[in-house]
């Protein structure tokens, strides 16, 4: 952990290592993710079962009741992470061949812990209409999608659009995953520091995907809306804003955020600090992207998540130096990361363990506060709001909340206890993890070579 | 295996226990083929090189040559197994989710004798401009595609087009996965009753996906189009024939065959059997579908390859009461099995290996050849012109073939010695088996329980 003042270089340097390794070994392995058997291979004869002429009973059954294919497949535990290439990561609108390994990472994640079998799927389709036609086109083979790195707004169209029209959980992880982890880290700092988060000020800064989703799940939790200011990179959103008109047509859900959030209708950065008890910063990388001197304008012990990637919109140092009590950031090697990986493997281990319809952001509400809780039995402090990915046992019971919560809303396909939940997830997040221990143990996952070997063979 | 007269109840019997078990060990194992991390995980820092941050290097190196795609992920062995459920095996349109069971035995197969990671793909695009529309948004994801369980004629039109499009091998096993083995097999019955094809007359009966191939692949493989003749449900298929007109319009690759074929002009199916050194049953389930005064008809020593499946077109002992000297079936029961999976699995070892951007009827015959070549160094036998499932040194044999005349064609993205290409195939294919032996003797994939304790907890 990096807790003090590191020099940028240093910093730098730290981040080169990967990037510098990442070619040469994404060479050796020639990909990320594979296909494995799931049911047992005795002798050839099991494929009369598993094949013809035996496979046509299971197809009967399926015929007769499409929805027997979440239970007679493994239609319900595969996910599609689909991206268009249009804003991968940092690198903008990269295409889809040059996503591929952000899509294989996720499937890889997702496997590894929530024992998800997602699978990556880059597609040419770049215009939302043409996307959502494709989700609809795919939908009978998958129990729930993931969308990722799509470029604002047709992500929000497409999202809710795919929502409205798919029987199966539509995701943006680049929206519900980072507005349910900033969630459940805003609720512990609000807990820390002895504050109501439903009667304090909170500014987002960045009117992108993530602060965007975080307004409406803050607003779903009970946030009054006017308490919440967004900020873009003209100034905070007001009903009056001179370029009010623009913005309705280019992007209706930061207009519909502009006409209700900001009662004191700050019109300048500074107005909206005034008296804030929080800042998100989900804008661009920084640092000095947040001012000290807007910090020292906030109310008394503010809460900083400043989650811009690589480098966070302020030094955690700078900020604490200007007064923030809890700092938070994107980063692992600093405390308190924002990281959506908290998430999203667990909320689908939960909504595909009963075949839910669709995920909800009040689902992504109860799976935070699941993580809130955990952390918060674990002991809060300053420098933990949040489990780490470490922390696995978080993940079975996030995946109970929010499966809890799909039977509770009615848009679940089947109904488990809490116990036989908890048991199935741990099982199968178990299995995934020792699956992929044991392979490599036995050399089938080989040993990556040593890094001097792997930059000779693969490198520049 | 059933060498002699069982009787059709006994026969049916024992088809109907792999369906009796069918459903229920697929409710048991809940689908049949998952996502497994391929890469090495250490600890969770490793994620750090395949996922943010280092993962955009891989990105970058991608978004300069989008063919590095075929280098920096997995994309070079996924597969997709695409079906819109319009013919699902003798079950007719039973629409996507009803195909799914079927696309993931085939993704299973694939795995298990080729190494390739396939993943089923079933799809609400029933128009063909549509299925092909998704082929282009998808194909950035894949190395190849195989086609299957698609009704004629869209199936040829699907083939044909996306061919055209596409830069990845597009297959349709119905067609040129039986046409290769249907070759392989007519190469070594030939061998044996010591007649030269090209100079024999060869009766194709049926004229669906299969035998349209077959046709084709024949053709291509040096037997004169004149001494071919194909017979649909109306008869044989000849240039005048009085609905000539309506099925140019309605299927213009039968058309094309009707022009070509039949240079004796033979109008009815005794004139097409008589003189005929082999024929090709692939119509509809017999028994008494081809007759045994029609095979009295044929030349000396005559081939009969009765494909239909559960029940061939002419049981196997019938066949040789009427004279026939070398009979083969569909079934597994039976001596002689034409086989699709003695193809696919191993083709496309042998195109994605070599990255190949398209599979052509070359490439069939390729491995057809080495595949009728692996039986006749083995020994052939009146009941033994094809290797089985069994044989698994065959498969990658065959993929060398396959991938040699790729890189012949010049449509491989890179070039590999035949012991580069031979090793490669032998350990994928090794890993493969191995990795899900390796993972049942662990339990991580569960043994599948006694036949009566699964129909008590899940049968009927």
């Amino acid at each position: 952990m990096v807790e003090h003042k590191p020099t940028v270089e240093e910093l730098l340097k730290k981040a080169e290592k990967p990037s510098k390794l990442a070619v040469p070994y994404h060479q050796f392995y020639e990909g990320k993710v594979q296909v494995m058997p799931k049911c047992a291979i005795r002798t050839l004869d099991d494929f009369s079962i598993w094949y013809t002429p035996g496979v046509a009973a299971a197809c009967k059954e399926i015929k007769a009741d499409p929805d027997k294919s979440f239970f007679l497949t493994n239609r319900w535990n595969y996910v599609a992470v689909v991206s268009d290439g249009t804003r991968v990561l940092g690198l903008g609108n990269i295409g889809p061949e040059a996503g591929l390994p952000v899509m294989e990472g996720k499937a890889l994640l997702f496997k590894y812990l929530g024992g998800v079998d997602a699978f990556p799927l880059v597609v040419r389709a770049q215009d939302p209409d043409d996307m959502i036609k494709l989700l609809e086109w795919v939908e009978p083979n998958f129990g729930g999608v993931n969308l990722e790195d799509i470029e604002k707004p047709k992500c929000y169209y497409v999202l809710e659009e795919a929502r409205k029209r798919l029987q199966i959980p539509v995701w943006h992880d680049d929206q519900q995953g980072t507005a349910t982890v900033t969630y459940a880290g805003l609720v512990n700092a609000f807990k820390l520091v002895g504050k109501n988060m439903k009667d304090s000020k909170i500014v987002l800064y960045g009117a992108g995907a993530a602060n965007v989703r975080t307004a409406i799940v803050l607003i779903t939790a009970g946030v009054p809306p006017g308490n919440i200011v967004l900020v873009d990179t003209v100034g905070p959103l007001y009903r009056d804003r001179p370029d009010i008109e623009s913005m309705k047509k280019e992007d209706k859900w930061k207009y519909d955020l502009a006409m209700k959030t900001n009662k004191e209708n700050n019109k300048t950065i500074e107005e909206a600090f005034k008296g804030a008890d929080a800042v998100v910063g989900a804008s661009k990388p920084g640092p000095g992207v947040i001012k000290q001197e807007w910090i020292k304008l906030m109310n008394k012990d503010p809460i900083v998540f400043a989650c811009a990637n690589p480098i966070p919109e302020i030094w955690p140092w700078e900020a604490k130096e200007a007064g923030a009590k809890i700092v938070a950031t994107g980063r692992s090697d600093f405390p308190n990361q924002v990281n959506n990986s908290l998430a999203f493997p667990a909320i689908f281990r939960g909504v595909l363990d009963v075949r839910a319809k669709t995920v909800t952001d009040e689902m992504c509400i109860a799976a935070g506060d699941a993580l809130a809780k955990f952390a918060e039995e674990k002991g809060l402090r300053e420098d933990y709001i949040l489990p780490t990915m470490d922390d696995w046992e978080v993940y079975p019971i996030e995946a109970v909340a929010a499966a809890e919560q799909s039977m509770k809303q009615g848009v679940a396909r089947r109904i488990l206890s809490r116990e036989e939940l908890y048991e199935r997830a741990v099982n199968i997040i178990r299995n995934a993890r020792e699956s992929a221990k044991f392979l490599m143990e036995k050399g089938l996952i080989s040993s990556p070579p040593p890094e001097e070997d792997v930059l000779r063979s693969y490198g520049p």
